[in-house]
């Protein structure tokens, strides 16, 4: 449906393909300010369409559905993230420290935004062929970022190996943030989060 | 509201808290082949109703709301969790090798059951005393059975210091089985996840 709206897009005047951008923007913008406040399970699209000023059927016009609309969302939400734990390093600690000012940086992202956080992986994808590209590459970027202290410490290993690994660590470490966070479920209040994260890195990184 | 109701009760004949015990345990059977079906999100007091042969408000008289149903369901879930994680082992193990069977077993829990232990993580616990004695005594269970092997490893750790290490584990297994179910996410095939585990599990046993 998306693909086919674009599709006809090229022959569509340029003043409507126009329109069509600018809409999208202000759904985009209007769903991330909801879902930042209110949770994405409450976002609807009438209030979407009663922000952005359209009729709630030009939503689905500019979008698939609302899940299209949650994805843009979560696209912005990668790229702020990716820069927040980016910046939480200079690439000249051990890789240990490294891991766990990473670490630290996306707890404390979480903490910030833990309404457009928990909407990166609330998200339905269950179905074939709904990530985008660009999703899976702001995933890999992050990946990135963890496998480069991993080879440091773990210089023997294989680069299969290695990518397990990244993504073992990277789901421990969200294991223990959400958790944390819902610490009815975890018993552990927030502030002993970080520990827990210094403790288990390195313990792997065997320090 | 449901102490007020159970306290009234001792007033009430026992014909009608036999009635009522007959109702809520109706309720919780429907609403657990309901989750187990269909997911969290999708159960409706009207179903269960239909169910359970009740009005609507009947619920609301054996239940303060869904969430407490869930709750109840959520007891039983966690039951036959600790009765999976503890029936992996037999004591006899060296602990790293304990915690990677317990684990596997969590895991293999988590694929047999995915919407009854999502179900566990999921029901809103915002508000403060909502969470039963008996749910705080469930998770001590599990967590004391992650607490021995760790403390075989670590026979320097303190107390405090363990219960800390006990819950980051939990944390770490339960995140790389959750991202490793969502493979869209994390990436990872799920017949990766159980070496992602072990992998994690050796390098902080220090193997």
């Amino acid at each position: 449906m998306v693909n086919a709206v674009h599709e006809t897009g090229v022959l569509m005047s340029t003043k409507s393909e126009q329109r069509k951008a600018v809409l999208r923007e202000k759904l985009v913008h209007s769903a991330k300010a909801r879902i930042e406040r209110d949770g994405m399970a409450a976002l609807r699209a009438r209030d979407l369409a009663k922000d952005a000023g359209c009729a709630v059927g030009a939503i689905y016009n500019a979008f698939e559905d609302l899940n299209d609309i949650v994805m843009a969302v979560n696209g912005l939400t990668f790229q702020a993230l990716g820069e927040t734990v980016r910046g939480s390093f200079d690439g000249t600690e051990p890789p240990v420290d490294r891991l766990i000012l990473m670490s630290h940086a996306y707890l404390g992202f979480a903490v910030d935004h833990t309404n457009l956080w928990r909407a990166l992986f609330d998200l339905d994808m269950s179905e074939d062929g709904r990530v985008p590209a660009w999703y899976r590459a702001a995933l890999g970027d992050l990946f990135a970022n963890i496998s480069r202290p991993l080879s440091e410490l773990f210089p023997e290993m294989a680069e299969q190996e290695l990518s397990l690994m990244t993504r073992a660590m990277f789901s421990s470490v969200h294991g223990i943030v959400l958790l944390g966070l819902q610490n009815r479920i975890s018993g552990v209040p927030p502030e002993q989060i970080e520990q827990m994260i210094a403790a288990v890195l390195r313990r792997i990184g065997n320090e």
